[in-house]
């Protein structure tokens, strides 16, 4: 990674979080001495790991669980009790929340589903929950969520089997999913393949925290260097472009996994976690800007987090490849090129020194084909080529194939010890796999790598460069009257947003009911249309609430009695304006 | 796999090449006792893995070689003897050759390097090696490339540290490649993941028998399910669009992974085994049509061979999703929109015996998400959903997550069991693993298997319904006089091609110089182009062979008189028609 500037300014987390994923004191409210049992399986998973803080089994049920005192309520918990751990059914937890409040609790964690992914009674008890952790000044992590995890601390706050896994590790990987099964089921496939998540947090239904919030905060933490969010939809774009131009600056990629971009997909993740997805494009418009990485699969995360462990951005998107056989050389230059990558030739100076340390007929032209000869002396002057090739000023990183067979191991930690110095990446394309070297079994996989490098780099070049000279606008930013949270605008207000940036809009007059009536004539050619002005209802003529070519202002007049009729027919709490 | 029509026609194999693939007896011409040097290796490759034929070593330094005689020379090897494999350096292979004629072994494998693909120099020993090989009637694999493989009857006919693992194994897989190091390194990694290659030949500079020739001859064998072909470039389109049909009327697919498709790969590609490449636009053409699918990674050759070993192809494109986390079905829904699979709705029937197995917050809707209290059952009704929804009659076919933890493997065995007798393909998407289950790691994989699946049992469909009714042409097809061997065509003659087939062409007229001189006037409107026809020039631009504007008689004469010079300047040796 290249050096960090201090933070200049946040990415707007919500408040500090640092107690909520580091408690001195977490309570189990609804524990149970159960281990099947969710109450029963949160206090094992703090118990068995590790954990250092104090536990505080919540129930009036029990004196003690597990040899643990047990408390009746959250009152009568000891302090510092920093994490709530909330394992009561839906139509309890708020008053549970309260409680947090009461006792000084400030962090919730809600695991119950039954909220708004369930229908309209769900989204009752969610918005009282949401209110009541805002009056009880608690944030609140969930509901509907698997909780969260703090490797480096053993703090294992939540349930699941995936938290139960002793394979999971620490490292400086962070992880936000608004799936927490899956998402929790892809940290424990990274770690399995060597990677590391010091921090772990399932969002759910995001009552209180998003998981912009918490990548907001990841992102600034030390002892994360890569952030990693699974994600269905968010409601704030703005606050998604603010926490990209953070990562860019703190030189940290964020790599997402956005799901939910097909219509059928859509449909899903709302019945999920009751998310409205907005549309893919919007999303991918704001991946381009922001520090962020797309990933779209499993192993994308891998390959992709591996290379960038290693701690090296390349300057520029010059690659060279190397390869014991001509056919890998032919594919990786495929790869490369069709990533816009460049595999420019060498220097005079390097070209004539693999010539020197290459048999004849291998090829010193980037791809570099050294052939199967480099068996011949155990790689050594594949290793020699390899170096030389690094060091060309003409290349800012490497591809090169790892031999196959026994040999291979030693051959490449030999390679990784000599090469220790270099400031430029080295990919190594074969299943061997080893610190600090990203091997990435597949060689397209080697080279979407290498390209998410490639990128992310560029971002921070744009970016430093780009805080010297700010470039001009294309139109002053325009003070527009929005409505204060966001959300759709009726058509009236996004024409004058546009008018706004002097993009042409058609000639309209907004009118209420009553100052139509009153006109005589109107200050625009016959024939018009006539539509219902609201922000609530986006499908105007689905509702009745439009009617074309009107002749004369009788017509006109006729027809707006009309579509206010049916507007109000098909939504009777729209505002209409 | 759907059950086989007897062969029609067999698609153009060269010759009948069993005896090449299982040979009765092998040569070693140029045996060694070292075995570090290629003729000992080759040696220790039929001694060492259990090859059951006779084996022949050649050399007229040694009476025997690891206490196997050793003949003289190929003559006095004896009979039957079906392969020569040659490891004797460039200079010496057209003789050897030769000797095969001489001695009647109707078939050699040449390793050596240092043929066409290092230049001018080289591609006379290569035409050499060619001519000697057609008028002896010995058919050559190589030069240049790793030999061949059968591995049911450990025929390891070659070099290389690939041939000498021990993990290769043999199944109903076959693989042609066009890099031998490659394309061994990907045989290697496959059946590291439990696939098998009955056959494997590595076809290096394809003196005479091309992967094309190959890949007809495998595709036809009883062992053969899945070919596997790794090109670079191929000389005759047709005998690709052929073998693509035929691949589709014996119900196998070819998994195609074509390399050196950007300019600089192309390049590589040519320096590598002197192969020219076409256009991939053409190869993805001809791919599209017959039963190839194509492959891009090592990855999608394990997912899409795994998905094919099952032996099923759905009979539509209707996926259902199942899932016992929602963020999973949400991505895994995204993927098959965008692979062109639908997710229909479930039947009323199988819906409601779902939302009785299922709890109640469970979505029904495809995809279906059985929730993590999938887990509180042991995954038994998870199970018994995924039984109901394969017996949709809604449904060709079901990717679901396997749960995680110790309970997966004998869970999808069970899963597995009760399901042989469906006809309908399962994919299951986590990394347990098993005979006739593909279960494939990463979502996104596992759906780019499914869709390979869907694809080449479309083609099958289309190909039984149109061998009732054969489309109709378009265009009567046209006699056309093309060059006997392919190559380019010139600009008239390619005209003349369109011209057959009802394409509009720019009016021409072809002259010689002399007949050109003897105008007085031309049938044509000025101002006219002059331009060489040759179908040796195809850039006539650079040879300085176009003059554009030609206002009268005169000037087209001295322009024609100047393009003349100009090509015999660039081309001294160019046809010019």
């Amino acid at each position: 990674m290249p050096s960090r500037p201090a933070p200049r300014h946040k990415a707007d987390s919500a408040s500090d979080l640092s107690r909520f994923l580091a408690p001195r004191g977490v309570a189990i409210v609804g524990v149970s001495n159960e281990p099947s049992r969710i109450g029963g399986q949160a206090l094992k998973l703090l118990t068995d790991f590790g954990y250092t803080g104090n536990i505080y089994p919540v129930n009036p049920k029990y004196r003690e669980v597990r040899g643990i005192a047990c408390f009746p309520d959250l009152a009568a918990v000891p302090k510092p009790c920093d994490v709530a751990l909330i394992a009561l059914s839906a139509q309890h937890v708020a008053a549970a929340i309260e409680q947090c409040g009461k006792a000084g609790i400030p962090y919730a964690l809600v695991l119950a589903g039954g909220f708004s992914e369930v229908g309209a009674e769900g989204a009752t008890l969610q918005a009282q929950l949401t209110a009541t952790a805002r009056s009880a000044g608690v944030r609140v992590v969930g509901p509907n969520c698997l909780g969260l995890m703090n490797l480096k601390d053993e703090a294992r706050i939540g349930f699941g089997g995936t938290m139960q896994l002793k394979t999971l590790r620490a490292g400086p990987l962070a992880m936000v999913t608004q799936s927490g099964g899956f998402g929790f089921g892809v940290v424990a496939m990274a770690c399995h393949f060597g990677l590391g998540f010091n921090y772990v947090v399932s969002t759910g239904n995001e009552a209180d925290l998003t998981a912009l919030d918490w990548m907001a905060d990841l992102i600034e933490r030390p002892d994360v260097e890569i952030v990693v969010a699974f994600l269905e939809g968010i409601k704030d774009g703005r606050q998604l472009i603010r926490i990209g131009q953070r990562a860019v600056e703190l030189g940290k990629p964020i790599l997402v996994w956005k799901v939910g971009n097909t219509d059928i997909g859509q449909r899903a993740a709302t019945s999920h976690t009751a998310r409205m997805t907005a549309g893919y494009e919007l999303f991918r418009a704001a991946f381009r800007q922001g520090g962020f990485i797309e990933i779209r699969d499993v192993d994308d995360l891998i390959d992709i987090a591996k290379a960038f462990r290693i701690g090296k951005l390349p300057a520029g998107n010059r690659v060279a490849v190397l390869t014991l056989s001509g056919g890998a050389g032919v594919l990786l230059a495929d790869r490369c090129i069709e990533h816009g990558l460049q595999l420019p030739p060498l220097t005079d100076a390097t070209a004539g020194r693999l010539r020197e340390i290459l048999v004849s007929f291998a090829s010193a032209a980037n791809p570099i084909d050294a052939t199967a000869h480099g068996y011949n002396d155990n790689f050594a002057s594949y290793a020699r080529a390899i170096r030389e090739v690094l060091a060309d000023p003409n290349i800012d990183q490497v591809v090169a194939r790892v031999p196959r067979g026994s040999a291979a191991r030693p051959w490449s930690e030999g390679l990784v010890q000599s090469l220790r110095d270099t400031k430029k990446p080295l990919i190594l394309s074969w299943p061997t796999e080893q610190n600090n070297v990203p091997c990435i079994l597949a060689p397209g996989r080697a080279v979407r790598a290498l390209a998410a490098l490639t990128e992310f780099a560029r971002k921070r070049r744009d970016f430093e460069e780009g805080s010297a000279r700010a470039a001009p606008r294309a139109a002053p930013r325009q003070a527009l009257e929005l409505p204060p949270r966001g959300g759709t605008l009726g058509e009236h207000r996004a024409k004058s947003v546009l008018k706004g940036y002097g993009i042409p809009v058609v000639k309209e007059l907004l009118l209420s009911p009553a100052e139509l009536e009153g006109l005589t004539a109107l200050p625009l050619a016959f024939p018009l249309a006539v539509k219902i002005e609201s922000p609530d209802i986006p499908h105007k003529t689905e509702a009745g609430a439009v009617r074309l070519n009107m002749p004369d202002l009788a017509a006109v007049k006729l027809a707006a009695r009309e579509v206010m009729a049916a507007a109000r027919r098909h939504f009777p709490e729209a505002r209409i304006e």
